[in-house]
């Protein structure tokens, strides 16, 4: 620490200071924000090195990259923080490709005023994550925009990973006859933040269930080979979700409302909420849809798993010019499952 | 275009329309302003799939990952735009480990209510800058913050790209003897930026230097392939760049103001707004350091380039326990230059 004493006039006031201009200005103050807060909690030795850029092997193969830009409000909720969110987000979209991540790249957007002991709380609940997950931020940078200008942090992360030699999933690879997997409860994250922003107090928390999700997939990928697609249901909820796979492999679906989990005080919240479970984001959860013959392994092997416990088959692909998603609701009818239209829930993630 | 109008209601309003908060909702509304302006601009094979990710080969071998955000203001200014600005932001992040880019990741922060006409242009100047470059935006994301918690558009940038072998470059690598080259004249987009926002009229308009330095990159590495340090010195300037370059490598430096290459009307522009060109943020130069041996050959090279014409050798490193950078004025005098302290230039890039 003797080089940071010479460094900077004084120590970073974490407990009591705020994010200032200066933090933003690329001299003396970022340096200081960044080793002091950044680096402390985010430590690895690509990191440590203090380059504008991140060098690592790779190996020859098939890479996949996803970036999320995350402005969730608010930055703190009942199972999570915009840090770890930051991490699971992007961590779930270069898993559904059945990739194993490699690294991730964090971009902070701060705001005038922001308290570094928020800021704080924030790296770190971003580096719990990403430890928890096996996958390092790499590489980074910090911006600071003024008061009334943002709105305290924004964070995109941008990850990288490999696909297994053989693994062929994306959204246009649904096949009439697949069945249609999904990985647990819908609506929990949607949920819990819509009830910590209305200050909703319910008889049971109801908590975010923002996860990594690679260590599912890679279990599941063990057991059912020939995954066609994967997709977390974020924004827009599974409904969305489902039109986008539908769209995009050009078929129709068919779920059934019985098969799908809900929990018991996410249904009341949303009844209270007006909300629809459909449309709901989970930031923890995923879409699976296979051949049929690998329907069972492949449910097997998430209720297996500790974030699957409750994964069901929820229906099946089928044949549809008009690429419907149609559910048999729990009253015996049916119905068209049509793409979120307008904002059901602003600033979920 | 059949899809298109039988998938969304109407056109997107481009001409005179907004952003609203449904084209961050993850529903129709975002699919839609994806489909009819990003996607319309950044058309790839890569990004038109629809998935979460995207996935391409890479072959074995050294990998760098850089990130950057811009939150600059204004989001239009003479010589530029935010959309090209975070292509070559992140591009020369890239270069400056002699790497090869090869691909890019996007991610906008778009405020509520801006103007739907202003964003086609950003990601229409994104677009041009991508393939300029010859390096395509192959995958992103889109959020929506409420009006008053954002700032028109802030962009992210991912960039990745492969060392070529035999190339060894980072900031801890400069060592005493070696010589320091400046790839052009300094100062001329923090000018800019500054003199389109105070509306201030010079004779000659002063544009930004923002520009694409990994073909100059690779001209330079062709003829001195020992190059230790590359930079780009951008927020914070030349001045923080030398003293990041100089504590990294545990050196001192001594540069000579006589030979740092600054337009007039910069130097006037700067006396005018009380600013050090030293510390003025550039977008399209770079800083080498390599062995005074292959000094010449480096700045042959970079003179061969179109950007690169006013390239100058500026000093030398020592040896120096303080890891100060030491410069001799114009006057005969010497002093040192510090680290950018406080805020200069807010939201340069």
């Amino acid at each position: 620490m003797t080089s940071v004493e010479k460094r900077f006039p004084g120590r970073l006031p974490i407990r009591d200071g705020k994010v200032d201009m200066s933090h933003g200005s690329g001299g003396r103050a970022s340096a200081q924000l960044i080793e002091e807060l950044f680096l402390r909690h985010l430590d690895n030795d690509l990191l440590r090195r203090g380059d504008d850029s991140a060098q690592f092997g790779v190996p020859a193969g098939r890479m996949v990259m996803s970036t999320d830009c995350h402005v969730i409000s608010p930055l703190f909720f009942p199972g999570g923080d915009i840090g770890a969110l930051a991490v699971h987000g992007t961590l779930n979209d270069v898993a559904m490709s059945g990739a194993t991540p490699l690294y991730l790249a964090a971009g902070f957007i701060l705001e005038e005023g922001f308290p570094l002991a928020d800021l704080e709380r924030i790296v770190a609940g971003m580096a719990a994550a990403a430890t928890a997950a096996g996958v390092p931020v790499v590489t980074g940078d910090t911006k600071v925009v003024e008061k009334g200008k943002g709105d305290g942090v924004f964070i995109t992360t941008t990850g990288i990973g490999m696909v297994p030699p053989g693994v062929e999933i994306a959204g246009d690879r649904a096949r009439p006859g697949d069945a249609i997997l999904v990985s647990g409860t819908i609506g929990d994250h949607g949920v819990a933040i819509m009830s910590s922003r209305e200050n909703l107090e319910f008889d049971t928390t109801i908590t975010s269930d923002s996860a990594a999700l690679h260590t599912l997939v890679a279990q599941v990928l063990g057991a059912a080979p020939d995954i066609h697609c994967l997709r977390d249901p974020t924004r827009g909820g599974l409904a969305t979700t489902l039109n986008e796979l539908a769209r995009q492999s050009r078929v129709g679906m068919r779920i059934r409302e019985s098969g799908i989990p809900v929990r018991g005080a996410v249904k009341s919240a949303c009844e209270l909420l007006g909300l629809d479970p459909l449309y709901v984001a989970n930031e923890g959860k995923l879409v699976c849809i296979c051949p049929a013959p690998q329907a069972a392994a492949a449910l097997a092997a998430m209720r297996a798993h500790p974030l699957g416990g409750e994964a069901a088959v929820i229906g099946e692909v089928v044949e549809d010019p008009h690429h419907f998603v149609q559910m048999e609701t729990t009253f015996g009818g049916q119905r068209i499952v049509d793409w979120l239209a307008g904002e059901q829930l602003p600033r979920i993630c």
